[in-house]
């Protein structure tokens, strides 16, 4: 296998931006991409989406932003694994590259949920139809169900959880392309509105538009489009049950354990060589599961973190720096790419005032479900 | 990249299975396909699906495929590339493979498209939304606009496209596994009802439900699976716009011609070395144009080839054996996998009275929307 490496990045502003479509946005962040690498041609474009089906009406996602981005008869194909979809075209675009196939690949998730979907059941098409979805539930409750079960055993508080919607707002609010750039308190979270007990307002990613792209070339390649490439040292992915009810512990994510221990492995790398890390909170909750997981944290440290400090900027794990799920937005299909894009400008040292000093080693977790599916990335200054 | 080879396949019958769902209908293909093979784990799953979040409320169906097969753990996504997401399908398994990253990999197509949704619009999100759907056209109209184009410059009858949907029949009649196995007369397709102006119902392929699965390992370990692997040669993908009225001439699919030419220049192979085909008819017209664009026939030998046998069993270039989407069925995701599990069969001797004698090297073509994406697979005997 090649060695792979980004060499350029974009990405629209993630929110509730009603005034650019499905292709608008896509095409937003892969122009800003491609600028950034002096590229206007690729071999071979990926497209992570999860359901422009159902929110707005459009499959066939490849040769629509092909041809929306003037590059007529490039290879190009959607990958869906719900809200891992941009983590899972990343990885493909990774072997593409690896096997020798294309040169310079472009990599793109986008979503557009805003235009009037009934949105919280659109996601709930990405867990179990026949088993969950059937008899009601929805992602917030799934989630609630894992907080509750932690609550009950005492290893989360709640209050450990709100710490961590209120750290990932404060990185936030330092990323000029989150969607919520305001700090919030600890009394905001509390006080918010519940949704799925114990899971208030402020513990739930929002609903968001963007788009966020990467190109990736061979490593031996990269400095023809920058001289400061970032590596794609590990890739990892991993499946578990679908239906959160079949796992043998639900407060448990397996699948996110597999897919960091496959890529650490393919790095040759140890959790303790990561520096910061970008990991799917989709609910607060999920930001515990997964720090513990990727073995960044052991269980109590994991819980409570945020609270200690230890995955703030400035601590020993800074996780989330972009403001994660919560304060950057969480446009599905996006997320994925749009954290590799916060390593990538943190191991070449752009990142402004949310800048982790010396960075070297980061990883990124991407999840689909309530912890079906999961990849992971681990990223390496050159 | 390593070379790659099929050493395994399964599918389920195509037709109405109101028995089945989809995740039946894919485990039933896939064991077939792990049994066929000996084998019981992969490293890999691809599943090509077009819509099954619109038809059955479902997205995801990486990890849902993995765990309804028992393999918990195992990296798993979707592709979509509307009715090309079997052969788009197809293409990743072969990267996975080429580039080393897994040494067995499952790639199996499912579709179930009879439960009940508003089929032909779910069809039509694989179309333009905005400049297509929108204006209320559908796939029979796109389709039926480049035969009518062809009938008006005189390179095509009306009749010639009832002698495709004859010999099709005539093919899949003797095909256990297809949806109509009853042959049909060329009256017959005269007189069915209209459907678009020139299309009539015997034009169209079917409404389907079904699955397709193949196994794909590296070459030099193929005969761990098997005593007679089929070598992918070549693979080839392309885009061209997605909307039928941005192309200039759109009675000419270039979007077949290019991912045909990509493949041949992989396989290192010039069209004449092909002995049979299995091309995307998924309206009589669309084989015409895929047999010009794939270069197997010129301009009046293409549009004549069924009525004069050229494409029929016994002709220069049997097409569609199968019975092709006409007469064997359409699940869309399934159909890109189905393709080339007929030349599998075919180049390993063992398609029973639809043999080809003597065949060494086959085509498949599968194409997405009105030919926005096409994927060409071209498959050799060792």
């Amino acid at each position: 296998m090649r060695d792979v490496a980004i060499v350029g990045a974009g990405m629209t502003r993630f929110g509730e931006l009603w005034d650019a479509s499905l292709r608008d946005l896509f095409v937003e962040a892969a122009l800003a991409g491609l600028g950034s690498a002096g590229a206007d041609r690729v071999d071979s474009i990926y497209v992570g989406n999860m359901a422009a089906g159902q929110f707005v009406g459009q499959e066939h996602l490849g040769p629509l932003m092909a041809d929306h981005l003037g590059m007529h008869g490039v290879p190009a194909v959607r990958i869906e694994s719900a809200c891992a979809s941009g983590g899972a075209a990343l990885r493909m675009g990774f072997l593409d590259i690896a096997s020798g196939q294309s040169d310079l690949v472009l990599v793109a998730g986008v979503e557009k949920m805003t235009d009037g979907a009934d949105v919280t059941n659109v996601l709930a098409t990405a867990s179990d139809q026949e088993t969950e979805v059937y008899h009601g539930i929805t992602f917030p409750g799934l989630y609630a169900m894992i907080a509750r079960l932690r609550m009950e055993r005492g290893t989360t508080t709640e209050e450990d959880l709100h710490w961590i919607a209120v750290k990932n707002h404060r990185h936030g609010a330092m990323n000029p392309k989150a969607q919520f750039r305001r700090e919030i308190s600890v009394d905001d979270v509390a006080r918010s509105t519940m949704v799925a007990e114990p899971l208030r307002m402020l513990h739930c990613s929002p609903v968001s538009d963007g788009a966020a792209a990467v190109l990736l070339a061979p490593l031996d390649q990269a400095r023809r489009y920058t001289d400061r490439p970032v590596r794609i040292a590990g890739s990892g992915m991993a499946t578990s049950t679908i239906a959160l009810a079949d796992r043998p512990d639900p407060a448990d994510l397996d699948v996110v354990r597999l897919s960091a221990e496959r890529a650490y492995a393919m790095a040759g790398m140890s959790p303790e060589r990561v520096q910061l890390a970008e990991v799917h909170d989709c609910f607060t909750v999920a930001e515990v599961c997964c720090l513990e997981a990727l073995h960044l944290a052991n269980g109590s440290e994991a819980s409570q973190a945020a609270r200690t400090g230890y995955s703030a900027l400035g601590g020993r794990v800074p996780v989330n720096t972009s403001g994660g799920l919560k304060s950057k937005g969480h446009p599905v299909g996006a997320t994925g790419v749009a954290q590799v894009i916060e390593l990538f400008d943190q191991l070449r040292g752009e990142a402004g005032e949310r800048q982790v000093p010396d960075a070297h080693v980061g990883l990124a977790q991407n999840m689909g479900g309530s912890g079906a599916s999961s990849v992971v990335h681990i990223l390496e200054r050159v």
